[in-house]
């Protein structure tokens, strides 16, 4: 029987310089897998190189310090049925998608038995899932596939497609400050203001238990938008037009701060709430 | 005796391509200014070459249709206190502030016999002062002079400066959405929760009345920050930290939609307030 745990995911937002981030982040990450006990399947689905980019991580996490790095460099759904690799899921402690192309991980992954395990044992078993950048960006119910990081954001401009959904009613987007996706995220909002959207810097993770909260680790800020509009043209608008956003609460959270998923209330470093003005 | 009017201000994101702005916001400036009767004081000081930059201003104005362009290359605190400029002021319905750097601008103009009268007929004359890029960064009472746009913002990244003040309790940044610049706009509320963030998409302005409102025109967005934030670790910050911003509000606000200055309400376009959800 599987035990009643709360899943746990740690939510990376990528980094241009893989090294920095590796040197707070993965650490973190091994210490959420068990540590020196940690069984890591590293999937690399969302690279056009899964190989190399296997043996990337495998390599960092070796030199971390785990009990073991299983290899999952998925590239087909055929290879995703490989009952010996599903066996391998059963045994891990924790599973680290690589960054790459989102739609690349969802088309491989979802729905099969590889993935159909991870969601199980993340969500019964006390299965650790960690993601950076298009692994990051999956994991929410919407994600975003593609939109412009600077100009005027018009209607048209967003493009979202269903994610991993193992964390409902939020929209990951990484490199946000990094690559000024601000604009993107209002959108997003204008169309389903009860989603929230979480903006994650590079060499910065959150660190969450799904419906419950989540704590901001690493050396930038995570930006969250609370979508709950009073107003928003959006219902109305061709797509060509600019839309209107009304009363959207912005909340930016360095390392220790958090927020709390049933209220919707950040939190200060050491978990109290912070009370709404 | 000057007769009492309400200033009237036209503050204008930049272009990187200037003809496209000129095409619906530069029209709008002369409507403002008086139409076919509008005398226009051009000041390029803010420009590296102010002569140059006066040309292309005065061919623009003079193709929409003017009665007079007077030109103000104004390179010298000297040149600002020539008694035949302030008598052109005087003659003129508005001045037009162009781009380059803000610090120039104020360094040349502030407290000069040129500046005084142009705050002075503003305030008091119903002259109409416009700005693009750095000549509207400094409309506001403090200016943002540098500060990242991409990356992580920490307290020693965004450097401010006084600006001209024709517009206080608010800071203006242009280029807004196409060079990423939220959350340096995040940063400076952090430090004084008071001021609103306005930040000017390139080929949009706000016209703004002072103390009362303002409404946007022209293609893209108006992003507005209502700093009256709940909690920010500013007070506590060193400088190399990342700030938390809680409860900023934002509002995405396209043509037509404004705010009211009083109540810092958003405005439909026609002028109704979005009452708070």
């Amino acid at each position: 029987m599987a035990k009643q745990k709360s899943a746990r995911l740690l939510v990376i937002g990528g980094a241009e310089d893989p090294d920095e981030d590796r040197m707070e982040i993965l650490p973190y990450f091994v210490e959420m897998a068990g540590g020196k006990q940690a069984r890591i399947v590293v999937c690399s689905s969302p690279s056009e190189n899964p190989e190399e980019k296997v043996r990337v991580y495998r390599k960092l996490f070796e030199k971390i310090g785990v009990a073991e790095v299983i290899d999952a460099p998925i590239s087909s759904r055929v290879e995703a049925a490989d009952p010996e690799l599903v066996a391998a899921v059963e045994r891990a402690t924790a599973v680290f998608f690589t960054g790459g192309d989102q739609l690349r991980l969802t088309a491989l992954v979802a729905g099969t038995p590889f993935g159909e395990c991870v969601r199980e044992r993340l969500f019964h078993d006390g299965l650790v899932v960690g993601g950076t950048s298009a692994g990051a960006a999956a994991m929410s119910s919407t994600m975003v596939i593609g939109g412009p990081s600077d100009g005027t954001v018009r209607r048209q401009d967003v493009d979202l497609a269903p994610g991993l959904n193992y964390w409902s009613d939020a929209v990951v987007d990484t490199h946000f400050n990094q690559r000024g996706r601000v604009n993107r995220s209002l959108t997003i909002f204008a169309h389903n203001p009860q989603i929230l959207g979480i903006g994650i810097d590079e060499n910065t993770a959150v660190d969450v238990v799904p419906g419950r909260g989540f704590t901001v680790v690493g050396a930038g800020a995570v930006t969250v938008f609370d979508g709950r509009v009073s107003h928003t043209s959006a219902p109305d608008a061709a797509d060509g037009d600019v839309l209107a956003v009304i009363d959207s609460k912005v909340h930016v959270l360095p390392a220790g701060y958090g927020l709390d998923l049933k209220t919707l209330r950040p939190t200060l470093p050491g978990g109290a709430e912070i009370a709404a003005a």
